[in-house]
């Protein structure tokens, strides 16, 4: 029996399945971040994690990791350094063929390589894959990139709470809401929880600028503005060729989906497509393809 | 022979001045950030460091610090945790007067605890004291908050300069320079280098914003626009009595006044005045006030 692990892994989280050789999801298992630009450790750690999850949900406990064909899209591999720690990592796999988080997205979503995808789920970016040139936009990780991402909209109801506190700009609906899944009762308080936080931290806070616009708040509206001004012009790039097909993946798609299609031509829009699979899936494909070519 | 001490310790760097009795600045020393919000220890290090320092240029070594009668004004030590973990430190001192830093550099600045400061260096924050309530606004720490600081136009840069190199915004004399200052080829160079790092880190690449603007990078003075109606904003809040006098402080002061002096009405721009003295001497003449108080 050739099994086969698909994972995608994320800033935030790891996600693993198990698929037999006719390509039938068997079980799944989901740990923690997999990034390995935040710890090599942390990262081969919660491979191994999401993999014994995925195998016990199949009840296949039983079988050796030594058995499993694997496919992994991490993110932060797009670093050649990163690429190389990974790829040189004694892994305890049959095979474990590595390659960038958005390469199997890409790849899950179309199964083929040529089409894009935006990932927006705690960070954000853009890639194309069309006649065998990559290309990869944003990306550069919290707080200087990843606009338009989960960590970048807690980011700016943080920056935007903090200013209406100081009442330099009006008041929004975001402050309550903010000071209160925080626990907190004051600018000082909100400064305290939050000093040295990371993109994931950030990212759980996504959800106040996004309740906030649903009831009109219009400070709230601004930033999803600003976020999806950035995404269409990445879309706006990765569609230059019209047989492209773009799809939108990660936590914030389905929010963010409709604000992106309102901001794009319809000619652009014509181009967006729902995802086949998902991005784990596209890692088994990945998998399957290289170890068909090596093979071959 | 009464010997004062006065601490100016902020996120970069702590600043220390020995002064006699007749307020003659002996000697002067500077050691590294002070901020305890970044570590206790790191904050009493500098402190001591900075003082042996100023002993040292003052030739005064052969002074205990024992006979040190000290103002300290500290960044973060709004915070009450950390006012009361550096409060109750067991210091080498005669007397250990602590302040925060805002309180201070006012007290320099006018001679007088009467008045406003707005200070932009590492950080950004703006005080006022006027007949007795004192006001903070800003100074919420990095990324979040402290917008118009070096680290937040050192963030700016990185930003526009990441999405030019993406080509979804126009090519900036940032680009080049960025580049340089990092020994960087490439956006994804870049990202491995600024990855994880610090508010001092970013103050540092402030200048590359300021050394295009010069040069009419629209890029550029669209950064320092935005930092500086947000200071107008802090100036307007500052000096809503007309009796309040403003002084412009930090490592930034110099190069920003005059974009601030332009976005400010004429009647506003008159109570901005030249800071009388240093924040560190301000601790001193805060030191000798409380000593004053303490023995009346």
């Amino acid at each position: 029996m050739d099994l086969f692990l698909g994972i995608d892994g994320g800033g935030s989280k790891c996600k693993a399945i198990i698929v037999n050789q006719a390509n039938e999801i068997l079980g799944s298992g989901i740990s923690g971040p997999a990034n390995p630009l935040h710890g090599f450790n942390q990262a081969t750690n919660s491979i191994i994690e999401s993999t014994q999850l995925a195998l016990k949900s199949a009840c296949l406990d039983h079988i050796s990791l030594s058995e499993l064909t694997v496919g992994a899209g991490l993110a932060g591999v797009n670093l050649p350094s990163l690429f190389d720690q990974m790829n040189n990592w004694t892994h305890p796999f049959k095979h474990f063929f590595l390659a960038h988080d958005l390469c199997i997205a890409n790849l899950g979503a179309h199964h083929s390589s040529q089409g894009a995808v935006i990932i927006t789920g705690t960070g954000s970016c853009g890639f194309s894959s069309v006649g065998g040139d990559e290309r990869l936009i944003g990306g550069h990780g919290f707080p200087q990139g990843d606009k338009a991402s989960g960590a970048w909209f807690g980011l700016q109801a943080c920056e935007q709470v903090l200013l209406s506190l100081d009442d330099l700009i009006p008041s929004s609906l975001m402050n309550k809401a903010l000071l209160a899944q925080l626990s907190c009762e004051s600018a000082t308080d909100i400064v305290t929880v939050i000093a040295g936080k990371n993109a994931t931290f950030y990212a759980q806070l996504a959800n106040i600028v996004f309740d906030a616009a649903e009831q009109d708040d219009p400070i709230a509206i601004n930033i999803i503005k600003d976020g999806v001004n950035y995404l269409a012009l990445l879309a706006e790039k990765l569609l230059m060729d019209p047989e492209v097909r773009l799809s939108i993946l990660g936590g914030l798609s389905t929010t963010l989906q409709p604000w992106l299609m309102a901001s794009l031509s319809p000619a652009l829009g014509q181009q967006i497509v729902q995802a086949r699979s998902s991005p784990e899936f596209g890692a088994v494909l990945f998998a399957r393809n290289t170890l068909a070519s090596l093979t071959r």
